[in-house]
C-alpha cells in the first residue's frame, strides 16, 4: 500500500531536513527519505566534523603559543584519537538532535534509497517514490510535492584513482586514524585551504597545488593575498598556475606525482594526497530518468522558485549547483517549502549571503568583490581597515588580517564586505544584515560598535569608505 | 604668551582624543591637556589591561581542560609576572598608536592639570586654560571651545579605607603582582563579575558581596540569573541582598568583616578585597567653580549636545555619568566636535548602544530588557534561543547560555537583544545595527546567517519570537 504524503523529501541532510521542518510548521504531512543519516554531508562528511578539527587544531596552536600569555606548559602532545572522538561525539549530539526536531514535527524517515517512479495507474504524473528500505520491506510513497535534496559528493579528476589510503577525498581524510607526516593538498578552494591551516596547525607538512592562478579564487583578490601570505608564514607551500599530470601518479608508497608549474614540469611527492577540487550533485539512481527533470551528470536545473521541469517537483541545495553552502541549502529548502503552500515564495537574493572559511586565519565575506564590482559597471569606493589598529585583536593575540569594505559611490550603497582575521566568521553576520537591509556604510559607522571588540573594525571601515576612519 | 586653539579638550582618554581625532579632521586646531597618559583609563586602568587579563585567563583555562580536544598538555602553570609583562606590552603598542594618531592629526598634546580660569582681560567669557605642567613651565592656552573629558576614579565607600594593599580598587587591583589566594569582591556590577571570572580561572577562591538582589542590576534579569549560574558552577560564592559593615572591617592580616546578608549579620574574610562599586566623574581640581558649570560632586550636567551652562564649554564621557562606556564617551566626543563645527550634530540614542561583558561566559545586550520595555507600556512578544542548539557552539566547547530577543508585538519593532554565551560580545554588534536600522525580527530571521556560525543565534532568535524556530 502506498502511503500518502503532503510532501516527501529524498534526503535529509541540512537541506532536506529544515525543509521538513518548516513544512511541519506550515502543516505539510510530510516525510524524508535518506540513505544514510539525518544531517547529510553537512553534519557527518563536511562543515561539522571538519569544524571539530579545526577547533582541536586551534586548541593546540594555542597551547603550543601559550607562553606569550603568560601561561607555561611543559609538553604539548596531540592525541589524534582523542580529537577523532571528540568530533564524534559532536556529531551525534546533533545528529540525535535532528532526530529528536523530526520527532517533534512528525516527519516520517525513511531510511533506504529513494527512487522517484514515472506515471502508473497510482498517479497520472511521475512522482511516487520507490523507497528500498535499509532494513525492512520496500516502501511506496505517494507524495503530492517533492523536494530533491540528494546533495554532492567531492568531484574526482579524471585518470586518479581515490583509493582512500593514500589518495583521499574529504570524506576520507575526516576518518584518518592517525596523522601523516605530509599532505599534498591538490585543490585551494575552501575545503583545500582548511585542511592546509588545520593540518599545519596540527604539525603536518602541507604542499598545496592549485590549478589557477591564485588561492580562493571565489574570494576578493586582496583575501586570497592575505590567505596565502599568513599561511606560508607557517610553513605552507603553495605552488598556483599548476596541473597535475594525472598518468604520473605512483601512490605505492606514499604519493609521487609531476604537474606543470607554470608550464614547466616539477615532481611532487607527500605521505598522502587530500584530492579537493569541488563536489558534484547526487543526480544518480533517484530516477530522474523517469521524469521531464532536466539535469546534467553535475546538477538538477531548476527556476528561481526552485521547481523542476516537473512543477511539483523541487530540487534544493547542492544538488542544483550554485554555492553548495548549507545555509543556502536550508534557505532553498524553506523557500521551495513556502512556494509550496502558498504558490508564492520570497526570493533569496544570493549577493547577500555569507560564506565563510574556518582556516586560521579565518576569512568571511558577503557580496560583490572589488573586481566583480568593477566588472557589473559600478564607480566604487573601497574602505581597508587592519587589525592591528584594534585593541581587541591585540588582547586576543592575532592582530593580522583585516576588513574590506567597497560601495557605490553614486548611491552610497553597500556592495561587498570581506574579513581576514580574527572572529571574522562571527562578524560576517553584521555585513549580512547591513546587505539586506540596503545600509549604507554611513549607517553602519553611525552604529556605536562596543569598545573594546572586533567589531569595531566594521565601525572603522565603514567610516573609512569615506576617508574618516578614526584610528588609522 | 597664551597659545591660541580652536578647541582644547580636558583629558586625552577615548573621549578626548577620539574627539581630537574628529576636530583634526574637521581642520580645527586642537589641544589635549593630559594629566597622565594619552589613552586614559580605558587603555591604562581599565578596558584593555582587564581584557588582557581576561584573555589570558581564556588560555589558562582552555590549556586545563585541554583534553576534552584531543590535546595532552602535562603541566600548566600561570606565570604572573608574564601575564603582567603582556598586559603591559599591549598598552604600550597601543599607547604609542595613539601617540602617533595625535602626531598624524597634528594635535598639540600637554602633558599636565589643566585648569579652568574665570573671565579675565585675555577673555570675557571663562575658558583660558591654565596647565601646570609635568616638566616643563606652565602653559596658558587660550581656545574657543573646549571639551572637558576627564574622565572618571574608582568610587569609594563611607568608612572604607581603599589602602592599595589588602583592600583595593580596580586600579590596585591591575597591578597585583602575584595573585591572592582568596579574594572578596564587593559589587556584582560589570567590573566585579568580570574581576571575578578571571580571578576564578585563576585558580583564586572568589566571594562576590552584592548590594541588590541580582547580579548585573542593569542587564536582563534572566541574563543574571544565567550569568550567577555558570559562574557558581565554577565556585563562585555569592551572597546578594548583602550590606557590608564598614566599621567591622578588619584590614591587618587579609580582611575580615561583617555584613547583613538579608538581614542577618555574617562574617566573611578572605586574603583581599576588591571594592568595585563603580566610579565617579572627575570634577574636581580642573576650575569648574570659575564658571557656570552645573555639576554635582560626581558629575557635570550638560545639554542633549554635551554643552554645559557655559556653551562654549562640552563636556564627554564618564564625566557626565550616564552608560560610562569607553564608545559611548568618543562617539559623544564626536558629537561635540561635529555641534561645535556645524552647529547642529546626530544625537546619540543611548537605546541603541550595545554593552559587553567580558567574563566567561560574555554576555553582551542592547536595548530594552523585557522588564524596561514591559514598564514602558509596551505589549511584548519574547524569543529565547540556546546555544547548546547551534552546531557551533558545541563545536566551540561552550554551548551554555542564550540568546533573547525583545519585540513589539504591536509595530513588530525590536525593542533588545540580550545574549549570554561564545563569542556574544562579537555577535552583539549584528543586533546594535538592527537596532539603529529599525530592523524588525523577520528581517533579521531572513538574513541568511552562515553554517555553521555563533550567528546563527541570532537568525534562530529572531524567528523564535515569531515561534518560527527552526532548531528548538
Amino acid at each position: 500500500m502506498a502511503r500518502e504524503y503532503d510532501l516527501v523529501i529524498l534526503g535529509g541532510g541540512t537541506g532536506g531536513y529544515v525543509a521538513a521542518i518548516r513544512a511541519s510548521q506550515l502543516g505539510l504531512k510530510t516525510a524524508i527519505v535518506e540513505k544514510e543519516k539525518l544531517g547529510g554531508t553537512c553534519l557527518h562528511k563536511g562543515c561539522i566534523p571538519s569544524k571539530a578539527f579545526l577547533r582541536s587544531a586551534e586548541v593546540y596552536r594555542q597551547s603550543v603559543n601559550a607562553e606569550q600569555y603568560g601561561i607555561e606548559i611543559q609538553e604539548v602532545k596531540i592525541n589524534f584519537d582523542g580529537v577523532q572522538k571528540r568530533k564524534q561525539s559532536i556529531i551525534d549530539q546533533l545528529h540525535n538532535g535532528v532526530k529528536s526536531l523530526m520527532k517533534k514535527g512528525k516527519i516520517d524517515v525513511y531510511y533506504g534509497t529513494g527512487r522517484i517512479l514515472g506515471p502508473s495507474i497510482f498517479s497520472p504524473m511521475p512522482g511516487t517514490i520507490s523507497v528500498e528500505m535499509a532494513n525492512s520491506e520496500n516502501e511506496m510513497l505517494l507524495p503530492k510535492n517533492i523536494i530533491i535534496a540528494t546533495g554532492s559528493k567531492p568531484r574526482n579528476l579524471d585518470g586518479i584513482n581515490v583509493d582512500g589510503q593514500v589518495i583521499l577525498s574529504s570524506d576520507h581524510a575526516l576518518e584518518l586514524q592517525s596523522l601523516p607526516k605530509s599532505m599534498m593538498i591538490v585543490g585551494a578552494g575552501v575545503i583545500g585551504i582548511e585542511w592546509a591551516s588545520m593540518l599545519a596547525d596540527f604539525g603536518v607538512d602541507v604542499t598545496v597545488l592549485e590549478y589557477g592562478d591564485r588561492i580562493l579564487p571565489t574570494e576578493d583578490v586582496d583575501i586570497s593575498k592575505e590567505m596565502e601570505k599568513q599561511l606560508a608564514k607557517r610553513g605552507i607551500k603553495f605552488y598556483k598556475n599548476t596541473e597535475i599530470i594525472a598518468d604520473s601518479i605512483e601512490q605505492t608508497n606514499g604519493v609521487t606525482l609531476s604537474a606543470n608549474v607554470n608550464g614547466n614540469a616539477q615532481s611532487f611527492s607527500a605521505e598522502k594526497m587530500l584530492l579537493a577540487v569541488g563536489r558534484v550533485g547526487n543526480v544518480n539512481g533517484i530516477g530522474l530518468e523517469n521524469t521531464e527533470i532536466e539535469y546534467d551528470s553535475n546538477f538538477i536545473k531548476v527556476n528561481d522558485v526552485y521547481q523542476t521541469k516537473e512543477k511539483h517537483i523541487y530540487a534544493i541545495g547542492d544538488v542544483i549547483g550554485g554555492m553548495q553552502l548549507a545555509h543556502v541549502a536550508s534557505h532553498e529548502g524553506i523557500a521551495a517549502v513556502e512556494h509550496i503552500v502558498n504558490g508564492t515564495s520570497h526570493p533569496l537574493n544570493y549577493t547577500n549571503i555569507a560564506r565563510c572559511i574556518y582556516s586560521y586565519p579565518e576569512a568571511a565575506s558577503v557580496g560583490l568583490t572589488e573586481q566583480q564590482a568593477i566588472e557589473k559597471g559600478y564607480d566604487v569606493k573601497v574602505g581597508q581597515f587592519p587589525f592591528k589598529a584594534i585593541g581587541k585583536a591585540l588582547v586576543y593575540g592575532q592582530s593580522e588580517g583585516f576588513v574590506k569594505m567597497i560601495a557605490d559611490k553614486a548611491t552610497n550603497d553597500l556592495l561587498g564586505v570581506h574579513m581576514i582575521g580574527p572572529h571574522v566568521t562571527d562578524l560576517i553576520s553584521e555585513a549580512a544584515l547591513g546587505m539586506l537591509l540596503d545600509a549604507t556604510p554611513w549607517e553602519i559607522g553611525e552604529t556605536i560598535h562596543p569598545h573594546p571588540s572586533l567589531s569595531e573594525a566594521m565601525g572603522e571601515v565603514a567610516l573609512a569608505v569615506d576617508g574618516k576612519a578614526i584610528h588609522f
